[in-house]
């Protein structure tokens, strides 16, 4: 039976002093670290304190980094940066480090001679013999000579000196569209590190990208899993390690930062293990399968006595009625068909995000049908997502170890329930359920016929780490990230999606970054609300009906409908039904998106109607600063 | 007698509703605006109301934009286009507006072939002509086909209707690197709109630069002024315009933003007007030319009560010695050798920027001397910026129409006070001066020869509108902006200069962005903090006497110095020197920077001693990690 893989991360990633960082590194479980040279430079730690600490900490230092322009066409220079290097092996004797990352130059004196920097490199690795030192070589990719992972590579196998290997960094090599397939040429133990790291994809110069942007695999838009299956087969039973330059790590919360880290590595080892490689590398990190979830079924929503009168005025004109009352604490239970939302008054159970005022409504849980919740619940737990085991108190069997409902926690605010087959009956249980009155049941058809998605407002600070958990513990698939501009700001927004097989339900979650924003503004005006999209069949209808509960469609400006015209050129009574009440469109290749929204409710929820007819897989943000403009002008009368 | 250029702006450069934003640009001073589509699509104005509304505010509807996309291969999407800008002409019939603006296609299915384009543009020629319009064709910069201002003239030219002209968008031709020349060869009459935008550099996909970087002219990198005079030569009598797709300005205080807007036009106009361009075109805005300064010679500190004593202890340990106290408020007057610190704990006076903790200590004034501050008072009116004419009690000729004083406010907090010749003399008849103790007098030479630099912490909100006035009121020059990371986040900092001829002094003033940060850290770990650099001959001598009056040097980490001594290979008894007085260095190619740094005072202020050597004109960036991190671990202990 092999080791497990080996998980190590650069200091750089991380928030705060090099004490606080080693603290974080050891507490997530990581096995050791790579020094970033700055990290260690402004460290009141001498060499021989870092090792110690450590050692105490019992992780290993893997690496010392950077090393910068090694290698140069002027020969002076080339004298100066061995000695340089020799002052740094030194060191590294001290902090008991055995491997140098040195990188490849990106300044114009960069030797372009690859006989050079064969000769160049040769000297290094013999000098790193003579101190019993390994030097890992890797290419930038903006190396003004060498900035591919082949042509790294190809140096190292001139020199063929056991002192001298080459540094992968996923990075560098997919930032550039190279194909890492290649890497499979390469002997494992030639390889004498690996460096992950993913990205979005940003149009910008890959420099700027590298330094600001990068995040923990399963957090950007590169294909790791496939990157790291190549690394896997040739062998290499080094550290996988991230090396992450990114301006919100850097002022996020070190611990929580390095929990994330880990589960990234966790989830990557998942996924490469999930595509059977051959057996006889290090054993790799698995986690107990999903199984098939039911579709978003219940929401739990906050707010505090001031505002849960207008939340519950919503919901009756939107189509929910009242069906019961918490026996112990103030929670009102509202349903509509399939769909059920609590509303909770409780003291001391009103969340907010962090830096929005209080008492505003907040999207507590939202609570989704499942087969098996414990599978879910054990699957949390390996991937280190904290997850609560709930037994409601009406249970039918109260002793039982299969729990009714497991709680991940998404967001300071919002938690996903996973409900077992019977939670519904064993929750309601606790609640006084009312007669429904005769003629409400007979004027209220249901229209809505389930949830289409769920939109959170997310921190900037918390954005990775919940598009992480989403990724790693439901596998659901990001969409591309739009940035949508109102009349006052812009909102990063992603959309996920987890497509299920069969004729499983389509689960779809948004996050909404709440930025910095004019101070004093509504909440409204900031952009980052949360809502709840309802689907159904037929809008129109739909629309009508919450007309007879007393809705009031929002307004609409005109001049969008004589744009829709221009651009559309919809039939005018089609355009006349939609302008009357107040719905958008849009349309793609595959199909159409009609919406309605209400205004928002006590400042910063609000709910939207949906119907998708095709294949369209938007969600309309082409209207999203008409909505916004109507919202606001809604709030202010 | 010419006509004055005519100020105009699109509505997108502004926050707000379309309603805010029109009072905004009649209450900036601007004559007209571009009405930017989706602001109107968003509005509940009708286009009457709009039309009506513009009149009342005494604005002029200078510009439909932008239509997208008209040309293209494919024919039938071709007729659809005519029809869709029909829709447009005749809503700009009821807005009253005779100009719209065509961009050239970015779409794959662009037409890329020069007769077609101009066949289809005569089309559209022609259709506007018969709605008695105008139609202004703009080479976006990222065109599929047409992306350069000469062929977007090109096409004009050969459809040669007196209904088609072109449109001149500063941003797209000098974001390409175009040379603007070029522009001199057409007809001013064929120029049927300017778009004027600045920008900052930036490595990035100029789409994206252009969707969320621009800013207004005298805020970015790019030769606003060349640009211009190309334009004017031609002839070209229409308005110029801003066209602002800016993040922060999206989300910033309207008013002050279109104030800023107006006031960048009128400097454009004068450094237009400075090159002495040929007669006969509109008429230049011009103010009254700068007139010499004498250095920073003075700085008012709020400090609250209770910080006030650390402040004051700072400032004796570091060789100011009290004189006075101020007859009526809580101010204390230090002095060392030329310099003057006011140290102010008045009730009401101590201002914070927005966002910091109260009670911190803050630069509220920077005193500049000068020979004539009445005319930098006149200079400063006239480019709308608040300028206040101070008489001192004491002065000399107390009903003179020589102020003592003129004050500009730079931010909330501070304020830029130039101080005539006899203004220090004025100002401490107020004060109660205290005799000097004789030891005192003797131990303390003066080692500070001036400032050398004041740093200020802006907010993001703040940082266009600040740098603006620097470089308009004062016609400072910037460097090249940095990026400066720490141990918990990324700063950006930008320095500005005024090299004045002769044997004046050189003027620095740094601004620090304030971000958004971890939660609850101490102010020192935001990166966003004020200091003040005093310039010295000889930084050991004046750090020996520090040492004399009680200072106690920032401890900084050893490694530091051994790192310092692998890249620069020091001699060894400088670098003794350095690491027992705390003294960081840097060096160019023009010679050396020694620097060493207090701790912060009070949370928030903190005061640097710098050594120039040569023709060095940096700052010592490369330490401020290390710096910060010294100063962080000085605040823990």
């Amino acid at each position: 039976m092999s080791a497990p893989v080996r998980t190590s991360i650069a200091t750089v990633s991380l928030s705060g002093t090099l004490e606080e960082k080693l603290d974080a590194i050891a507490a997530a479980g990581f096995d050791g670290f790579e020094v970033f040279e700055p990290d260690f430079v402004a460290s009141p730690w001498s060499p021989k304190e870092l090792r110690t600490r450590a050692a105490d900490l019992g992780l290993t230092l893997d690496l010392y980094q950077p090393f910068r322009d090694f290698d140069t066409v002027d020969e002076a220079q080339f004298a100066r940066n061995l000695v340089r290097v020799q002052r740094k092996f030194e060191l590294m004797d001290q902090l008991g480090c055995e491997t140098l990352l040195v990188c490849s130059s990106p300044l114009p004196t960069a030797s372009h001679d690859d006989g050079q920097l064969t000769e160049q490199f040769g000297a290094l690795a013999e000098l790193a013999s003579e101190h019993r030192k390994k030097v890992a070589y890797e290419a930038l990719a903006w190396g003004a000579h060498v900035n591919t992972y082949g042509h790294a590579w190809q140096i190292v196998e001139g020199v063929d000196h056991p002192s001298l290997g080459t540094c992968l960094d996923s990075f560098h090599i997919l930032s550039r569209g190279d194909d890492p397939a290649g890497i499979r040429e390469i002997p494992g133990e030639k390889i004498f590190f690996l460096q992950l790291a993913d990205a979005p994809f940003l149009a910008m110069d890959i420099l700027q990208w590298s330094r600001h942007h990068r995040n923990f695999p399963g957090q950007g838009s590169f294909d790791l899993s496939a990157f790291a299956q190549h690394v896997y087969a040739t062998g290499y039973d080094g550290p996988w390690s991230l090396e992450i330059f990114n301006d919100v790590f850097r002022r996020a919360d070190t611990q929580r930062t390095a929990i994330d880290a880990h589960r990234s590595l966790l989830h990557l080892e998942e996924q490469v293990a999930a595509a059977n490689p051959a057996a006889g590398g290090p054993t790799l990190f698995t986690a107990p399968e999903r199984t098939p979830l039911e579709g978003i079924v219940s929401l739990r929503i906050a707010a505090g006595p001031a505002k849960q009168d207008q939340v519950h005025s919503m919901l009756s004109r939107v189509g929910f009625h009242l069906v019961g009352r918490h026996h112990d604490h103030d929670l009102q239970l509202w349903r509509h068909g399939p769909l059920t939302v609590a509303v909770d008054a409780t003291a001391g159970t009103v969340w907010t995000a962090p830096g929005l005022p209080a008492d505003l409504p907040v999207l507590t849980q939202i609570g989704i049908r499942a087969t098996e919740p414990e599978v879910w619940g054990e699957r949390a737990l390996a991937l280190e997502v904290p997850a609560t085991r709930v037994q409601l108190p009406g249970s039918s069997d109260e002793n039982s170890e299969v729990p009714d409902v497991v709680r991940l926690k998404v967001t300071d605010a919002t938690s996903i329930d996973l409900r077992g087959p019977g939670s519904a009956a064993a929750w309601e249980s606790a609640f006084e359920i009312y007669p429904l009155p005769a003629e409400r049941n007979r004027e209220q058809g249901a229209v809505f016929t389930g949830i289409d998605h769920v939109a959170l407002a997310v921190p900037a600070e918390s954005w990775d780490g919940i598009m992480l958990l989403l990724r790693s513990v439901f596998e659901m698939q990001p969409h591309e990230g739009q940035d949508v501009t109102d009349s006052v700001g812009l909102m990063r927004s992603q959309a996920l999606t987890l497509v299920q097989d069969g004729d499983g339900h389509t689960l779809r979650i948004s996050l909404n970054m709440v930025e910095g924003s004019r101070s004093g503004l509504p909440t409204v005006r900031r952009g980052g609300v949360s809502h709840v999209a309802f689907a159904c069949e037929n809008i129109f209808g739909a629309a009508a009906s919450m007309q007879d509960w007393g809705f009031a469609p929002l307004p609409i400006s005109p001049n969008y409908y004589d744009d829709l015209d221009a651009r559309f050129g919809l039939n005018s009574e089609l355009l006349d039904r939609m302008r009357s009440a107040g719905i958008l469109y849009d349309a793609d290749a595959r199909g159409e998106f009609f919406h309605l929204f209400t205004p928002t409710v006590g400042g910063d929820l609000f709910f939207e109607v949906v119907q998708r007819v095709g294949g369209y897989e938007g969600y309309g943000e082409v209207n999203s600063a008409v909505r916004l403009s109507a919202q606001l002008r809604a709030n202010q009368t």
